[in-house]
């Protein structure tokens, strides 16, 4: 056995105490309903995927936070997996023999050697929902109908839903005459117009050496307001892929009011990009706007990267949740729905002594049976300590069987919020705490 | 971008595609209902700890099976975990304020660089509930009754789990004159006995230059039908550490009689070991008899393996699922409710033509509002495309909004496995899908 150690976890890791697993779950078991209600079923991938499969997808930036594993013996160069989407690819790849459209969802941890900070961490979830195998806007227009009814079901109110297209955003680049290898810098720096505002974007641009008359020309386009399909029509008409990217844009919309999506939580962005290179069609993110938290989806189509395995081009879309903000957020808000405690279990059951250890064994037994999660106490030390237990976690009942109660056959059921006892029968508990409850 | 690579999974990993995924959720909520139940709940630690948290904790063979990790900037040696067990003992020490008794589940993935085989895997799921914080029998009796509720609850009709206690091993050894550097082979010895009978385990241990009197001494205790209380306290009366752990098996057996646990499904054996060095009381394993497939659960009291962490000894008891075995048993023996079946959805939308898209969108989303999980068609392909992907997916019903029934405000409701067709007002599908289903 080996030296006494100082217990502590990996830079950037963290653990997760039963109360906040508690919140934790109940978030993800809500986002997992509503996808579920849209016909997305669970998929699971390796924790390691191959080095190769995995590197040449993210970018040179992306790949140096790639963490490496391996074994004494092992032959194969493995990595953690970095995202969800990569791997998703490689299954579509992998089983030509899935039924498409292959609508699948996944919850799962990922890892990124990023420097630590507050809110970020370097083994965190990602939360991703995908169709894979249509080209129809219908695809889109189904994951942003679906981004709303995860916000909505988890309490979010004041959200919009920016949806651009990237067909749009390389005819706004060739319109100005932006050279084709600067496209990727100038997307970057409309990125933040958010941020750093028109003058700031401007500014941005300059120092890139990006002419002026050409930075006049975007920015005439990129700062029009939301949902200013006419104006850019006009302007972009001389541009297929402009035209092309906003008539599936325009599509969407009208599927996107079919499905009776509350127009406050939408709007169509020529300034939205972003970040990621594999993006080829529609892309969507969601900002709350009250508060200003930032974005809390990020996703859009991506019909080439699947074609990086398979010999056949597979058009994609789909969203991923920053189920970690989405946590975060909805804590400091405290938008959890008041069910949801800092405890799972409903009632203690205490043990008076030895001797009335066998009746508390039944009642807590029977309370489970009857679908009540309850807690027995272990060691018959004094009431007080038990209760004192109760309360350090917050469980709200507590069930007390002493000598005289059980000789009559009968409990006392306390309610620790308000102190209020009642004297039950002891084969009554079950129902008496499920009306309570 | 690189060029096209041959996607495939790391050695001994998997997918696991939506149909299998299903089960495996039905199978963890089942059992995380269960440990909820009981009063466990859930706790998270990251797949990485470091290197140092690990090491000496699990014998050398095992330790040649650690998967490391890092990343280029890393200073820190890590291994991804290689159960559950230690990390808890880590949470316990670092967080000395967690209330005790700590009752806590974790179903998470563990990495182990075994020889990949049939049902063996380099990444497989552990399923854990201990109770940490407590020396009576009244948590050891908390852990099997839970394990039998598992079970249960899964549909296992003919399993007992086996109890026995290191203490009596202990004084079996004493008593019988095993020199204590040859305890462990001869444990080992032992736990084979159902394998390769007693002729089998005499071989062995004479094999082991036991002499031929202390195994003769040893097997006529070890080879006593279950539950044979009164001969073993006759034999080993002599022996203080044997009684000790009689005496906490008589009061287990009193805590799982009050518990009313059907005799048929637990006994004491005295012959079971269980492998792991760091338990030091009862220890639990559960065999299912009819078919013959192994042990489902192992555990056991570990009252020591926390103090290698913090200063003070905290005692310990849980009990370990074999989750992956019990998935596959169930898959075999078809053991799954026929609610459980290739899919979570339960309708699918067709798209009859562009025209009539938006009453299909419209129809999908009533039925998610009213919670039911429908796919809608996206491409409006012919009609019998759209059944054929229906009947390849298995869904039970299909949707049907074709321009007669749409001019009415009717749809066709097409149940997939009687073939049969009724036509419902759009409004009422929700209503009438809810009763059929």
């Amino acid at each position: 056995m080996p030296n006494k150690i100082q217990p502590r976890v990996p830079r950037g890791m963290r653990d997760i105490l039963p109360q906040q697993m508690i919140l934790r779950q109940y978030v993800i078991g809500e986002i997992e309903r509503v996808f579920q209600r849209f016909g997305f079923e669970p998929l699971a991938t390796p924790s390691l995927e191959l080095r190769e499969t995995m590197m040449g997808k993210y970018g040179e930036d992306a790949e140096k936070l790639i963490y490496d594993a391996g074994h004494l013996e092992g032959k194969e160069e493995l990595s953690l997996r970095y995202d969800l989407t990569v791997p998703l690819t490689r299954v579509v790849a992998m089983y030509p023999e899935l039924v498409k459209p292959f609508k699948r969802y996944q919850i799962a941890p990922v890892w990124r050697a990023e420097r630590p900070q507050k809110g970020r961490y370097r083994e965190f979830y990602q939360c991703d929902a995908d169709i894979v195998g249509s080209k129809s806007m219908l695809a889109d227009a189904e994951i942003v109908t679906m981004i709303y009814a995860v916000l909505n079901a988890l309490g979010f109110k004041s959200f919009v839903i920016r949806i651009n297209n990237r067909k749009i955003l390389t005819g706004i680049g060739e319109y100005s005459g932006v050279p084709v290898e600067m496209l990727g810098g100038l997307y970057r720096s409309i990125d933040k117009l958010d941020k750093i505002g028109i003058d700031g974007v401007r500014a941005e641009m300059a120092k890139s050496e990006i002419p002026a008359p050409v930075v006049d020309k975007m920015m005439q386009l990129v700062a029009l307001p939301p949902n200013s399909f006419n104006e850019m029509r006009e302007m972009l008409g001389a541009m297929p892929i402009a035209m092309e990217g906003l008539k599936e844009l325009e599509e969407l919309q009208e599927f996107l009011a079919q499905a009776q999506l509350p127009i406050t939580n939408y709007q169509f962005d020529f300034s939205m990009v972003r970040g990621l290179e594999y993006y080829t069609g529609p892309i969507f993110e969601t900002v709350v706007t009250e508060p200003k938290i930032g974005s809390l989806t990020g996703g859009g189509r991506y019909d080439n990267l699947i074609g990086l395995f398979s010999n056949q081009a597979v058009p994609a879309t789909g969203t991923s949740f920053g189920i970690e903000r989405i946590i975060d957020v909805m804590q400091e808000l405290e938008m959890y729905p008041k069910t949801i405690g800092k405890t799972l279990t409903q009632a203690l059951v205490t043990v008076f002594d030895r001797e009335r250890a066998g009746a508390s064994i039944r009642a807590a037994n029977q309370l489970r049976a009857a679908g009540i999660n309850a807690e027995l106490a272990l060691d018959a030390e004094s009431l007080g300590k038990q209760l004192k237990y109760a309360a350090a976690k917050a469980i709200p009942f507590v069930i007390i069987i002493g000598p005289d109660e059980n000789a009559a056959g009968k409990a006392t059921l306390r309610d620790m919020n308000s102190g209020e006892q009642v004297i039950v029968g002891q084969d009554e508990l079950a129902e008496v705490l499920t009306r309570k409850s």
